[in-house]
């Protein structure tokens, strides 16, 4: 299962050559992952990943260019891989309504690492949070 | 042979964990790759890189938090793969006075793709261009 | 009339502080800008405000911070002041259910230039755009 | 006295129109308070606004496009009013060698309210950081 999070654009999201920058692209993965991480989550185990957590790693690739527009683009979210204190999740950018071969605007993932800031230190994904992210692996579309 | 580009922080990097927010850091590479590209490379040899650019891939390891500070960070850029109508830049964020092995804040690559604007595709590297990205080969510290 | 404009917050609006930066309003009131005259304009005037615009002068009060949360926040547009060549709009920055004397986040003006972006010069606003403007004076609120 | 803060720009700064964004340069006037208040105050007086503080309002007057540029604009600020627990700065934006009589960037102030976070409310404006504050006042080109 994939978690669909449909984030709107900004006029500002543009650079001066007239596309959404390469960088921003990374804020519509950070607001996927915290609707994600800091509401679909805690509304199924209330105090899941609370405490903070880091960001190790992206990758990212871009597909399309994207320019303005009012309706908001699809963040695809799911879990490719799950390990004692971290996790992976890949993501695809594309339309609401696109067509199922149609080459999303980016693919992206992230090394993301749950961290307890009272200690100062990463820590591990709690059996709740586990049983929460098992149940958006996915990776029927990535190979 | 590396390019050091002294980018300064800006407070609004900050997210609210205190730290610069990890999409902020392909804002520093940008800063870095348009010194390189839009001033250096212009310098040795006019012309080069006019056009238009695209970025095709970020892989992006954040190996240590920053915080707002009035010195600049080092953003090393140098040159890890040369093909036909692409090239691959490397990079690590550190500090202008760090230890030989002191640990990077980043490191990264970009996969860069000079652009035919008028015509709407990608285009080959020019012998010139090439000339100028060869000196900038290094890839002693990677690995 | 007010054209009110729901506006999504993102997480990456806050600042180091944990509250949406001051700067970050402005995009807040662009975002409604671009909402007003680039869709709801066109869809009564088609062709209105195409050439480009510039903002001259923004006036902005900072009532009550504001943290990120899932709900939009609503940008209230009204125009307050209709001249040859510019029109002044005022903005109140609410919640969607907002009680009828709560006390908005943001009390902001902006004044609005449209532009011959061929000529390189302010132009003046035509007919159709005046009667479009007309129908969103509104001040009662403001005094 | 005016502090003149050097503020390199970043390409990014620029939208999809090619001139800078006019909600960045409230990223300017924030990089030019900083340095007045958190490093230049404390240099002479430790411990001056620390602890937090809030803006209230800015005026700003667009008087002239800027576009991305390697050398950094000037941000001149200085004092213009001063009260029990508020003070309002002025700015001209310019160029480093700007002529006496040259057209600045931009002109705005801010009213800037120093805080108590510990206890949630303004506060008082201390002595040390009244005297500091007098030393920058400078109405002279105002008006």
């Amino acid at each position: 299962m994939r978690h669909p999070f449909p984030c709107p654009l900004r006029w500002s999201d543009m650079d001066a050559h007239g596309h959404v920058n390469n960088a921003v692209y990374l804020r519509y993965l950070e607001e996927a992952r915290i609707d994600f991480l800091a509401r679909l989550a805690r509304e199924e185990c209330p105090g899941a990943f609370t405490g903070g957590s880091v960001v190790a790693r992206h990758e990212i690739d871009y597909l399309r260019p994207l320019t303005f527009r009012h309706e908001p683009v699809i963040v695809e979210l799911w879990v490719t891989e799950l390990k004692v204190a971290s996790a992976t999740f890949a993501y695809e950018i594309t339309d609401a309504e696109a067509a199922a071969d149609a080459m999303p605007y980016v693919r992206a993932s992230t090394v993301f690492v749950p961290y307890d800031l009272e200690r100062g230190r990463p820590r591990r994904i709690t059996a709740e949070e586990r049983s929460f992210l098992k149940g958006y692996a996915d990776d029927s579309h990535r190979g």
